[in-house]
């Protein structure tokens, strides 16, 4: 990377995701700044390219190989990265990639072994791991607060199902969707799943249904250190974004709680009235996804290992996989048996 | 008092107030049994004479001399405590006396030497000292957690008025409602009040006007330690019984919160809704009634002093009169221009 | 049943909760009255009967004979309760039974076929049913507050295990604790469980591994309708006793949270804090026992069916057996396996 | 203004505060954008100025009288506040300015005379009332939710109090710090204040009373239509910045309830711990800033009136002036005697 103290970002892909996190780099974060954008929607990387006063580069090559770029966000479509991890690391540069890595295991690994033999940084972005909730619960269980650890209980809901067009090319949903809750129990049980027993059917959307995928699941993990954890997600949530995250163990608990539009309550002959649960991942998640920036920038200038791995990110999509087998056999599934 | 190793309670006055005592000395407490009670409503006596297997007695006179009773608990209307204060004492007997003692000073620093004279206990029944949550506020106080004390904040509204008949004979709102919230503040500071500045309106019904009292009251007391409070008090509220009470010091704060009718939440497209909070004191302070007897039975037994002495039942009458002068003149009012 | 305008109840058993029945029958609810106990135990049902003024019978067989007996409690150890079902059915009495009928299957199939054979009342006291905040969960799901539930979640755990004498009776961890969950389940959905998937593990006591159970469980049903249920168990929890009941639909949710002993906050440099959750079901659940006793009453004096039917008591045994052969087998079970 | 799209901003000192706001405007809201700054730190408004790519102005006058500047921003000290104004009216230029106008009656109607003269927008920005939490409370006065309003209860205390030199300079507390819940005060009851009744005192720092202010306070004001409101500050909070609002009427309440830095619970043996109340107004209030700009900005470009206007930055001064004497002289003081 350059001499200049400032880690200067390319951004691969300006959908929804990644002019997020141009944005947030540009405003919110310290130590980084974006230098260029690449989308193959070229008017798309041209608005935000001149929004944020950037380079709009003509190829995702070019924007790799740029030597005003220390470090490349992949932020394309899921069924590309592994192209552009093994481009960027073969260019020797640093690496930040959204979820999923690929749905793909062999894909993955494929990627996963480029940036090994290239020595680049890597890192995936399960941002939930960063929001202050949810991490001090994980704190509970490594600080020892909650004791030995037995139970985990994620929940987590969407509050509307996305496109049809999206669902068909998400990978289904354990591997679009659970897959954070998948990272979650791993990152909060620290320790790997052995097995998945998961239902998936369909309750809000038949439409989902006819493209192969369910729109609600519930799944029981059982980790290598005994601990068991459960997950119930929801395309659909009608008071917003439900997401919770909960320890139990032989000391006591941690249990990070929705958050809400606002804290004014109403008390009326009626009862209280207090606001809805955030909509969604904007209006919950921005602290977690600059958390995450400042931790990466912080990570990649001084050297030290980004805070997930490809591992981390490898092993999720072991779990998802798991979670449909199991759904499809009515039984539990090893992940031994799909790696 | 006998040798028995229960303190055998008679019961003077059993209306809404004073059943309830029989009943939670009977069923609720430990080291106390009701042996008779007295009413000038006769039948109403006898059926809860009845009820609970006791004796009822003709005349307050012969339950305060009978053998079998150890100490007497005056539930009956204000303007007989006095009277029945001093007898008690000159027959020896210990003494549990609702607020207020007496609406008049005077009448008061009688009966308040006549227990002198006779070395018996006298407890004044503000019950909400025994509440856990307000009582976790002050021990929050006295033992360091907020520091050095700064402001105290209670907040006392009833959910509906009582009768026109009540209020002509209740001695006005600071010294019939109010004068828990004076008493609290006492409790929670630790600290005497030297002044008080308040606002009486009328905002509920005009007939309690008309009745020469106010419905709706706000009041700021300065403390001898420099501590402020502020008491909200109404007599009407449309959500319950709203009982709140908040202690702020250098080195935090202590709220006690209002409970529930239960702590389910029901989370639609319109938002969080939640329970009432209990509607009056039967649902809200019975553990409080409870606490109080077992630790007025623990003292007399033991021969402690009771909890709450009669110089702590005279202060809040002080706070009250003043209250009323400082609506009357507005204008703060000092405790010793009534005093 | 007596022309007498009270339910006369005769209680079996009054070790610890026997002899609460019988307080709360005394003291706490309307239309009951307690005339007689019986106990294997001669001195624990004199006790009892001495301090509620009732009669101590001789024998179970005494009492459920008696013409001052309209309806039978039966508290007693479970292994007994068929028996005492059968007795009572004949003798015409009402039937009040705790849970769970009995551990075997074809036992409560003999008794739900004498109580069905003599037409009596018959009520299994799954307690937790008639808990305002879990009743307010199960309202919200058949009134159409959440809409078309799809998933709900339950966590229950105790403060500390029972003696290991206790857990050898018990039947198992799931026919004896989770039992109540199944309840739940059923309750909330309105709808059967097909399949059981469980886990259960050791994580408090060897000894009670030992004894051949399990002190932590998690579960995860699939109910007729589709919805499918999760149950958190365990038989310590530092911070008191953990109940919560969630649903969760098209339109919404409905969470019954955890009570706290007292609802006073404090707030310091170090965050804040707040009370213990309540340590045990008599800290948590005597309001529950004491709607349960009014349906009770209201429902035998009416005629009404009793809210919680024999069939209702049947069927968390066959979901507790049905787990119990799916953590032994590693598979979910069908419910139709067992039965 | 400009013919352009967007609202051109000019930003007179760029301090903390000033530059809080560029950033704002620059990054958070729409429909405006910042086109210049001014700071007599001339180093500190290039600083700025190059971060956001902007004009730094040699002086307050070239930056009002610039063609690129359709409306000023006044965020330096308060002793120039109205000179600004002034210059910015007579420039026909909208309005921005920070709370308070000025310490001096006089001077604010001579600022606000020369914005009627010039017919220019003009916003105080007490940006609390903008606070989602807040705004609710408010609303629910105003559409009915509250009923006919009795009582307010305004909680305000600082994490830790200014600088000696900014105390010295701030015109004192009331004028300083209350001014917010004046505002807010006016805000919610939607009546004016006709008397004010104050407590003022030094808890925190004796510095503070040697420069001739108080750190903590306790006042209690009576609005034109009856109702009370209460008002407690302080300069110093362990727990972060204690920011409360309640309404109580006839038909409910409605409270707006502190936040917290994140909403995960621990339970253990010693009962529930929770997070931090956020430090100060950049953790709690930046939604409040980036909805007033965008409301300022909505009202300039389409022609309505500002949301806060002269008038309402003016009565508050009358009440922290009022509120003075009040101390002074220990007794209620009408706003009448001030203004």
């Amino acid at each position: 990377m350059s001499g200049d103290s400032q880690l200067r970002l390319g951004v691969l892909g300006v959908g929804r995701i990644g002019s997020m996190h141009v944005d947030l780099i540009a405003n919110r974060t310290e130590g980084g700044t974006v230098t260029g954008v690449f989308d193959v929607h070229a008017a798309g990387a041209r608005a935000v390219a001149e929004r944020f006063g950037v380079t709009a580069f003509d190829s995702a090559e070019a924007l790799i190989a740029s030597d005003d770029v220390d470090a490349v966000a992949i932020c394309t479509s899921t069924d590309t990265h592994v192209d552009l991890i093994v481009a960027a690391a073969e260019a020797g540069k640093a690496i930040f990639c959204e979820k999923p890595i690929s749905l793909d295991l062999a894909e993955v690994d494929r990627g996963l072994a480029a940036v090994e033999a290239a020595g680049v940084p890597l890192h995936i972005g399960f941002n939930r791991r960063f929001d202050p909730g949810h991490r001090a619960v994980r704190d509970a269980v490594a600080d020892g607060t909650v004791g030995d650890l037995r139970q985990i209980a994620i929940t987590s809901r969407d509050p509307a199902p996305p496109p049809i067009g999206y669902i068909e090319r998400s990978g289904g949903i354990f591997c679009d969707m659970t897959i954070h809750d998948f990272d979650m129990a791993r990152y909060v049980a620290g320790s790997e799943v052995t097995e998945v027993f998961a239902k998936g059917w369909i309750s809000v959307d038949q439409a989902i249904g006819d493209a192969g995928d369910y729109d609600t699941v519930t799944a029981m993990l059982t980790h290598e250190n005994g601990v068991v954890t459960t997950i119930d997600n929801c395309r659909q949530s009608s008071y917003g974004y439900d997401q919770r995250v909960e320890a139990f163990g032989s000391s006591g608990a941690a249990i990070s709680e929705n958050h809400r539009d606002h804290y004014a309550l109403t008390l009326t002959a009626e009862g209280g009235r207090s606001a809805l649960v955030p909509n969604f991942f904007l209006e919950r998640y921005i602290p977690s996804y600059v958390n995450q920036w400042n931790e990466f920038i912080t990570a990649v200038t001084s050297g030290a290992p980004t805070p997930i791995s490809g591992a981390d990110g490898r092993a999720p999509l072991v779990m998802g996989l798991a979670a449909g087998r199991s759904v499809a056999e009515g039984r539990p599934v090893a992940t031994t048996e799909i790696d």
